[in-house]
């Protein structure tokens, strides 16, 4: 195989620890072509931008590696780098490393997956990576070794289109990589009302997760909750083919 | 049952006529209460409001009608209507009717969808509703039977926890209603680059839809193309359980 290139995003903007920390872990294996969100998209799922332009900026270049900022949302980033940015169609998307988990049903909210996703839908393998650690000055070095095997794997081994991995990390000492499913559960409680000084009410995004299968053991959050790493394949379709055939009998 | 409780949203933003539409269409069959966008947030999926606090307005009171907007995307006006504003939890959850169609993997980028999708992660039988019409003065007329049949058979006979329906309707004359898979499919060749008058480069997002399975039967691109609509089961477990089989196989 000629040297690889892989592309990078994320969703916690071009500056974040965690997104230049996956360049160091894979620079040696591949080309590397990042573009990235100018500033934070926490939270920005698979939305693109349609009602204002985008903008993007040569940040970096040096041998085998190349950075862009762009106004957009992690998806618009992608869609750029494969569209307008690269010649070449990337041999990986990987996104992240994102600060704080995207297991379980945060994986729709996440810009982090929605960048995955993208790669996904256009059938180039794609991971996202998380770690479960919110700070700015997250350490990320624990996930070294499991985004060097996972990326050194989907290079040699090819995902299937439509598909995508998303891998989240607990803090410290790491006990394993589990194969597993997306757990059910939600997020509850999730605003707080204040009062602005003009005495009109105004509400912030808070609350916690509620995990409606706590004792699941194949799921993501058992297994993080036990100190092991969970890849869980996400696909972007969507349908369940369950209710399919269930629904070919309503009357309708 | 008791006067059922529909809470709808969409992502064209709480003036456009297809949600307009929409409540014309039900508010006969329920108490309807509204929280939708203060303006138009397509293309948003699922996105939250992470770092800046959300406002909500009450635009209309009525018997059995309560309009709301909200400064935040869909997802928000869903969270915010069953975290803060309604009292008793809705028997359903509407979103649209959008402007345009959300059938294949435009599902993944639908603010409509991304409004179905939340109810459905809190256990409320959901329906996302979409015409294949993208004016802002389009005829939703020939939607109101449909509307009103899903609406009636998802009331009695529920939804499994964690699945919508996507439901997505030709314009003009409708030939019946098939219930389907989501096709495969992506946007190709999606920006337009242009230069301001500072002589600097920016793009705009466009393109158009390839259908990766063009004479799939069972597909929701095959069947609108034939006059019908489109039902598809939409889930919020991404998991892609045949390659959690095959992944359990690799070396990790």
């Amino acid at each position: 195989m000629e040297r690889p290139l892989i592309l990078i995003t994320n969703d916690d903007g071009v500056e974040a620890k965690g997104i230049n920390s996956l360049i160091s872990f894979v620079e040696d294996m591949a080309d590397v072509l990042v573009v990235a969100p100018n500033g934070p998209r926490s939270g920005q799922s698979s939305a693109i931008t349609v009602d204002h332009p985008l903008r993007i900026r040569l940040e970096k270049e040096k041998q085998g590696l190349k950075i862009y900022s762009c106004s957009g949302t992690p998806v618009d980033c992608v869609k750029l780098a494969l569209n307008k940015i690269s010649n070449v169609e990337p041999d990986l998307v990987l996104s992240g490393i994102n600060h704080g988990l995207n297991s379980s049903v945060s994986v729709i909210y996440s810009g982090t997956m929605g960048g995955a996703m993208e790669g996904a839908i256009h059938g180039i393998p794609s991971i996202g990576f998380s770690l479960n650690d919110y700070h700015a000055d997250a350490d990320f070095s624990n996930m070294r070794e499991v985004v060097r095997t996972m990326v050194a794997n989907v290079l040699s081994q090819g995902l299937p289109s439509g598909v995508c991995l998303n891998v989240n990390v607990p803090k410290g000492e790491i006990k394993g990589v589990e194969v597993c499913r997306q757990a059910r559960g939600r997020w509850t409680e999730e605003f707080e009302k204040r009062v602005d000084p003009h005495n009109k009410e105004y509400y912030w995004l808070s609350g916690y997760f509620a995990n409606d299968e706590e004792h699941a053991v194949d799921t993501d959050e058992y297994l993080l909750k036990l100190g092991y790493a969970s890849v869980v394949p996400t696909s972007v379709d969507t349908t369940d083919y369950t209710m399919l055939q269930e629904l070919k009998k309503w009357n309708l």
